[in-house]
């Protein structure tokens, strides 16, 4: 990890080609969970509905009076379900300019505040209290610097150890293939990361986090930040058909709506993602497109 | 207004008249609500359940090694009433010492972190979604200065001229008795407060708002912040009986639910109280009494 980051890595052909890969990590995702729709046998009356389908809606980033903003994004969401009562696909690709308050905190932007930023960013809120709810992130920013960053983290109501080993077994593969050091360093910041001090609890059971990754070889970062996006695409949708036809009772569904709630607590107060996109000017509707369909704090 | 504060002005005398109104306009705002509980006739269906009671609950901040911090408060909560699906009224008086992060941003706390604070604080949301949600709360801060803050606001899903004309005029009856200058400049501080820029929309329809409030004249800054504690004591119950008896349809209240998720919205991403509450080691239960019970972000 060095923060030497050669402008010629962070290219405009090297640009266009993780943008081509978080819309086709996007559309492997979206027909991964479509699948599953049509599989599952539908327990507590969800056969009745049809098997739920992404729909994609396309934004477009308002473009500032130099001309140095711009881009957009396409917000996939399936909602109502048999297995998936709200999952949203978010991919965008943006540039701009860092206001003062943030050239400050974004490597290489107090030099020259242009941005240009794309990723891929997935919540999924499944009907069953049963079937965890899960995270996806990776992304790819160039100011003066470059990097990648991301991860991803499950959030079961009530975990099940097999479950967890199986998701984090799954990171630690496409780690390892990189370099041994990095799942234990990106579990334990996935760990301190995903947590929520004011209630001292963990917001889920965990899985990986990683930011300002940039060794010096962009086709080996690059590559590890498709692995990391392979293994979450692979391993969420096993873990969800293991659950996915076990019927549940109403009180695990209120645990969930309840559980649920922690996961907005942690998003609005913490999440350095979310705030950030509110702040920045970024698309509401999608960076919110996180929150939970049906939601208690009793 | 001014910042000038005679310590003598915020003696411990004057710490417990303020602390012992908050308390008794929480009994006198409890009694209220459990009035209309008594009240309704109970549209759909919730006149079937027991007429709703607040519960209370004591708790103590733990006090740190000095012994300099400690205090405590009391939650007093009514929840699955006929009108109310949950209203909090948190009465809390403690005494600390600032972090270092916080000394700089508080009047008075540069000098010397200590901190004496006592207020109350209600957030109501009810069953109906024709009855407004409404949120009050007022407080004495004493650092080596001191003064007053506080207001109230209302939160229809259905704003009805009638009810936010009364709601206005009775807060603008509370601050013309003090100072004519009171009323525009606390509601327009409220307008620009309950404000959520991401979605370019009020949280509700407003009300007074104010913060630092130190005349130099102790005696009449503590009438102002009681005549605002009874101005919505009163006003609130009045507004909420004009619609208590009517029935909502399902559509009506699936706009409430969305509506609340713009409330929690608030609270999380903007609220000063929340935040710094959350930041300062405060019940993190009596805090986020104010989130609502039934939510969605569809």
């Amino acid at each position: 990890m060095t923060d030497a980051s050669p402008a010629a890595d962070f290219s405009d052909a090297h640009k266009s080609r993780a943008k081509a890969w978080f819309e086709r990590l996007r559309d492997d995702f979206c027909k991964a969970l479509e699948d599953v729709e049509d599989d599952v046998t539908g327990p507590n009356g969800t056969s009745a509905r049809p098997a739920g389908r992404f729909e994609r809606k396309s934004w477009e980033r308002p473009g500032d009076v130099a001309g140095s903003m711009g881009g957009g994004g396409v917000m996939a969401v399936m909602r109502g379900g048999r297995v998936f009562e709200k999952a949203g696909v978010n991919v965008s690709t943006v540039m701009g300019e860092f206001s003062e308050e943030f050239r400050a905190r974004i490597p290489g932007a107090a030099e020259d505040p242009r941005f240009w930023a794309s990723g891929i960013s997935t919540v999924i809120h499944p009907n069953s209290p049963l079937v965890p709810a899960a995270h996806m992130n990776t992304r790819m920013i160039v100011t003066t610097k470059g990097w990648f960053g991301g991860g991803g983290d499950l959030t079961p109501v009530f975990p099940m150890a097999e479950d967890t080993e199986r998701f984090h077994a799954s990171f630690k593969d496409a780690c390892d293939k990189h370099d041994s050091a990095y799942h234990p360093r990106f579990k334990e910041w996935c760990d301190r990361y995903f947590f929520l001090p004011h209630r001292n609890e963990p917001r889920g059971v965990g899985g990986i986090f990683y930011d300002n990754l940039n060794t010096g070889d962009w086709e080996a970062d690059f590559a590890f930040t498709q692995d990391v996006g392979r293994a979450f695409v692979a391993v969420y949708p096993e873990i969800v058909r293991r659950r996915m036809n076990e019927t549940w009772t109403d009180a695990e569904r209120q645990a969930q709506r309840v559980k649920r709630g922690r996961y907005v607590e942690f998003n609005l107060l913490y999440d350095r993602g979310t705030i950030f996109g509110l702040q920045t000017g970024g698309n509401t509707e999608a960076i919110l497109m996180s929150l939970p369909p049906d939601v208690a704090w009793p």
